[in-house]
């Protein structure tokens, strides 16, 4: 088990332009206050980014990416439901890329939104044992 | 259950100066290249910072904190033992408050650092059901 | 003069939806390597951002909008040439207010992004002397 | 005329390890509340974290360093005097450095607190005509 698995994130769809994923919210993701805890948004922005970056990253014969800084702003306090994700690309360059990320409530609102730049690895394993 | 126990964060210390947390790293916190996810380490900033928050804020009568914007850097990856953050106020004002986290190995070394804006609840139960 | 008028900004368009705004850059907007400084994308963003949030809080009866955190993300670098910023709402909210900006060069590349986080106003001259 | 010398940033002391610089503020500083423009913090903190990192990269052999990312916190409003501000290292490694800079009103309260992250130039004028 991961840590993607741990919060029960399930990615629906990944491809270089676009990852989606989603949570259905139980008490495990809560914060005392009874509402969804930050940092379960800013995993699912991390992990969606990083999808999506590595992804990119691969199709150019680079070895992946891994994020660097994640900036998530909470826009409204969700209390259940399912939460859906979805990462888009801001800049793919060379050495890094940003990419933006949006979550939404069950009704659709925008409940927070991040991104996250990434460092591409250009040699394999540099993170590696 | 709620989000800090299902990853495992334990809260060490607690004042309206400082906060400490520690998490024992194990495979649940990693994502696919076996380095700690950056989530982990943005659900302990964001944590560490609110219960400071909340501390100071209830010291001076307000209702808690909750907060608007995480910025979270990743300087080392990091691939087990123990984590410890620590948390420290930049800023406590009357509407919004500002705390910096960092977060070190078992080796001393920084692997993340983040910052948490938190605004302060003036009324009861403001983001209450 | 003021700031904006000092570094040469001139807002082509505003409203509560959308603020552009652009800079024929000179030398006087370079840093030593030769390329406009990061501090000239901050300030417009800066400006656009508090513009446009500014113009719709006091559309809703309120006295305007202070920023409180400017993120800007430098994409390309850029030489010369003008570039031209445009801002529009992420968020609009009773307390606080979240602005992308874009801005691109000449040849219409993106050369940075940033997003700015706003407080609004509800009193006359809160920030007065 | 340069940028930092359009708006009359003055460097005090420069080492890889501590940089500090200063802005006498005057009309041309402000914004249309009477207040000092955010953009005159976010370019003190752009430059005093470049100057910091270019010095540390150049004794360690390498060309320079150029800011992909500002983060700005604007703590409390200020009307005039002298505002000086100081960049300190957070991390400096092979290919990134983060800095973090204070910057203090003329009674030495903090006014803004940022933080900026920097890309090592391991090649001469990467980013050259």
């Amino acid at each position: 088990m991961d840590f993607n698995e741990l919060i029960g994130l399930e990615i629906v769809d990944v491809s270089e332009d676009e990852v989606v994923g989603r949570i259905v919210i139980d008490d495990r993701h809560l914060q005392p206050y009874g509402i969804v805890h930050g940092g379960v948004f800013c995993t699912m922005i991390e992990t969606l980014a990083s999808y999506g970056a590595a992804t990119w990253a691969m199709s150019q014969g680079m070895f992946g990416a891994v994020g660097v800084h994640n900036s998530t702003d909470f826009i409204r306090s969700c209390r259940g439901g399912e939460v859906t994700a979805r990462a888009t690309p801001v800049h793919r360059g060379r050495s890094q890329q940003l990419w933006e990320v949006t979550v939404r409530g069950g009704d659709g609102r925008m409940v927070a939104r991040g991104q996250v730049r990434l460092h591409n690895l250009t040699e394999p394993s540099p993170i590696g044992g």
